[in-house]
């Protein structure tokens, strides 16, 4: 459970840093499965723009058994059900891969956006909760917050390319371009009032932020890979109106059944 | 002049940070010139992989009075001079614009394997003085350099493509992929024992920095451009060999003759 203080500060800050939750053999083992995870050639699966470079993999909860218990254990789970005050269920999840010098940048944006306009979530009452897998350094394309940013609301954006909302193949949303990202003239007045933080932090740290959090990353400029799976909990009451053109399961969840925590006991293996 | 201290740092790490040479005023006057540049179509300017952005502009000293000066100013040119221990004269001139949001990496590569392969540089007795226009931060994709690796001496890299030195197009090698970029295995290799070090500063400041030190940058995420004159002096009897396919003047420069100071006194415009 995240304690006053932590509470505090993520209502303030709009995120929190818990270091190294999972143990190292536990991390070895989610990195282990992720690489099994983008090794394969799946709709889920998304590529830098050199169209080979593996970018990140979508809804493996959904088709592998330890992915499956993570999203259950109390670590991660338990912090998102205090905070949102209510059952929750996997609205996304997804595992980036940010490679070695090849993994490229996520433009400043707001998730819930995202999640309002193309899945029709009604109110922002999810979190995403992030698993570092790699240290997280100032030179491997951390997460980037503007802490508070999350006060401000959803940002009035309009789509880049002028088309309608929910209009767009959902691939383009999972690229370094993005249909709401933030541009230089907006980024430049939402820190005027604050900085630019870096989310560094060990393998196994866990990050809960807010969907209205901004934020984005780099490029990864160090020799290794910066792994990171982030689980989206959205509050099982907090209803998806229905969209023209709804986005695969792996994308937005449609299982809304309140997840029930594993024992404390529990491995992921 | 450097002082010993300063020379003996510079030799160790194969850089050294001078904050603040530059005043503000004329930081003004260099922004501005520079945006001329920018906004000119010319061969010598480069653009970012999305065919609009600009990405830099070289050779403007031979074009523009104030750039013609600067690189005689004492503050940039005596440190020269001093290091390479003989008159020098300007083999590359180049202004990098890296514009806020927009602007691409630079590949972790040296300098000094593009002069000596395609310029013929017959040894590493030049140095890079850089003037920073804007401050550089750990989010606006500040040069990072690898402490000491100068002292490798030059990588032996081969061509990404398998083609032969010196058949390339030049202006491939401007962009955000380079032929003799270090690749991943060989990063982890040079990073074993050395930290990736940003080179943070204010706007004014001067950054000498070694042909053979080991160097690249990340992607500009803050909403503000981060520019960069880069003057590369080359000993003016350190000879370029002749080569098959010599590149244009505005990247490997041809008058020889030594740079005489300008008086101390002397201002840009």
């Amino acid at each position: 459970m995240l304690t006053d203080v932590e509470l505090k500060s993520f209502n303030e800050d709009g995120y929190l840093l818990r270091p190294s939750v999972f143990t190292a053999d536990e991390v070895d083992l989610l990195k282990s499965l992720s690489e099994e995870q983008f090794s394969r050639d799946a709709p889920s699966r998304v590529l830098e723009k050199d169209g080979h470079t593996v970018r990140g993999v979508h809804g493996s909860h959904l088709v592998d058994e330890a992915f499956s218990r993570l999203v259950r254990m109390p670590r991660v789970l338990a912090p998102a059900v205090q905070m949102l005050g209510g059952p929750v269920y996997v609205h996304q999840f997804k595992i980036n891969a940010k490679k070695a010098l090849r993994g490229d940048i996520w433009p400043w944006h707001q998730d819930y956006v995202f999640w309002n306009r193309r899945d029709g979530m009604t109110r922002a009452q999810a979190v995403n909760v992030a698993v570092f897998l790699d240290e997280a350094t100032e030179v491997n394309g951390p997460l980037l917050f503007l802490p508070g940013s999350h006060r401000i609301g959803m940002l009035d954006l309009e789509r880049h390319d002028g088309a309608e909302d929910g209009a767009e193949d959902w691939a383009s949303n999972l690229a370094a371009d993005l249909d709401y990202a933030i541009n230089a003239p907006l980024l430049a007045k939402l820190t005027a009032d604050r900085d630019i933080v870096p989310a560094k932090g060990p393998a196994g740290s866990v990050l809960l932020f807010d969907p209205l959090l901004v934020h984005g990353s780099g490029a990864n400029m160090s020799p290794s890979d910066r792994r990171m799976i982030l689980i989206t909990y959205n509050r099982s009451d907090n209803i998806l109106a229905p969209v023209a053109n709804p986005r695969p399961e792996f994308l937005a969840g449609n299982d809304r059944a309140p997840l029930v925590a594993l024992p404390e006991t529990t491995s992921l293996s």
